[in-house]
């Protein structure tokens, strides 16, 4: 048993230096970049075609797609208008720093402002491993149901924005968004949440503007160097 | 490289000679099991509550519930008249055959005929983990899109029957059945598929017919032991 928690520490240590020295490459080509979680078909892809979308005039945008098989959401971000890179896990469940830092070379960092990287569509394992990326994002939807945070808990207290998307199906299905909010507040308290429709863009123009904000004040902090 | 190859499959050959061992527990005492896939909010645990109620006056069930946190959905599918036991993974992503060994001696399996074992949320992990349950059964949802065979390849390959869940939902996304089902196909071809609402009972019948037939032939093989 303690030779197995030994072991479990050295990954996830090894891991952690690795995401360290990520977020020094991403600093270096002044990237800011977006870790983006879900459960599979919270909308994770559909977000990154509209963030694209709306901000490839101001931002010169690349996607990470990390995914078990197929390019099917790198190919939907490039046809947004990023330069996109498929990362395909063979199975395990989460990206890793590993995987990122192997795709990293992949991207001319010096010719891009912002890096979505879409992790893995899984609830629990992405939570546990840093990729070195500047903030750590978790697309909930209102379809996979009010009680996600309490029984999701390790990823919904890791992170530091979070999406509440497919809003426009609140008239169709049994969601207490009151109950679901303290179940977030619990894990994650002062968490900053957009609810919106990446469907009728609903909503969609706070997210924008917080990660606007975000991604200048990286590139002012990057410019000033 | 040989050296982690080795260890993945030392643990997968520990883990499926204890699957033999909890099948052969199952069928000593005559009980049918079901072990229930899906990503988060799919509605494993709705159809669980579903199933129970509409069962529970032919036959006497019990319900496994695999979550990372709380014992929400035990206790759900104890309200529906099902005796429920709880395994909180503590973080682990799937179930394996070691927690479902731990918690069948929970369970007087001589007065059950049927265990539905509801796995954690996560359209990844649990397909690489065999409980010793009779048959694999993977809910997907309309809400989820209609690319998740081909991104999730592993799930969709190993599972006897699969429920589409909240196709009530069909009108207000956009879900191309078509689509949908040609990757189901082409990784289980002849798969048997169920679509359904949870919500408003649409198709839940078939699904039970089909259950029906399954726990009634395996309680004649066991009464003619």
């Amino acid at each position: 048993m303690t030779q197995k928690v030994e072991i479990l520490e050295n990954i996830f240590s090894a891991n952690d230096r690795l995401a360290s020295t990520n977020r020094r490459i991403l600093d270096a080509a002044g990237v800011y970049s977006v870790n983006l979680m879900a459960s599979p078909g919270a909308g994770k892809t559909s977000l990154i075609e509209l963030t694209v979308e709306k901000l490839r005039e101001e931002f010169r945008i690349a996607v990470i797609d990390g995914d078990i098989a197929t390019s099917l959401d790198a190919d939907r971000a490039a046809s947004a208008g990023a330069l996109a890179v498929q990362i395909n896990t063979g199975g395990e469940c989460h990206l890793d720093a590993v995987m990122v830092n192997e795709a990293l070379p992949r991207i001319n960092l010096n010719e891009i402002d912002f890096l979505i990287v879409e992790n893995v569509g899984n609830l629990v394992c992405p939570a546990s491993f840093q990729l070195g990326t500047h903030t750590n994002v978790l697309v909930a939807s209102i379809p996979e149901g009010d009680d996600k945070p309490y029984k999701y808990p390790g990823m919904y207290r890791g992170v530091d924005a979070l999406i509440i998307n497919k809003i426009d199906l609140l008239p169709y299905v049994d969601f207490r968004m009151d109950y679901f909010k303290r179940g977030v507040e619990m894990l994650n308290p002062g968490l900053i949440t957009f609810p919106l429709s990446c469907r009728n863009q609903e909503g969609i123009h706070d997210y924008l503007d917080w990660l606007r904000v975000r991604i200048r004040q990286h590139l002012v902090i990057f410019q000033n160097q």
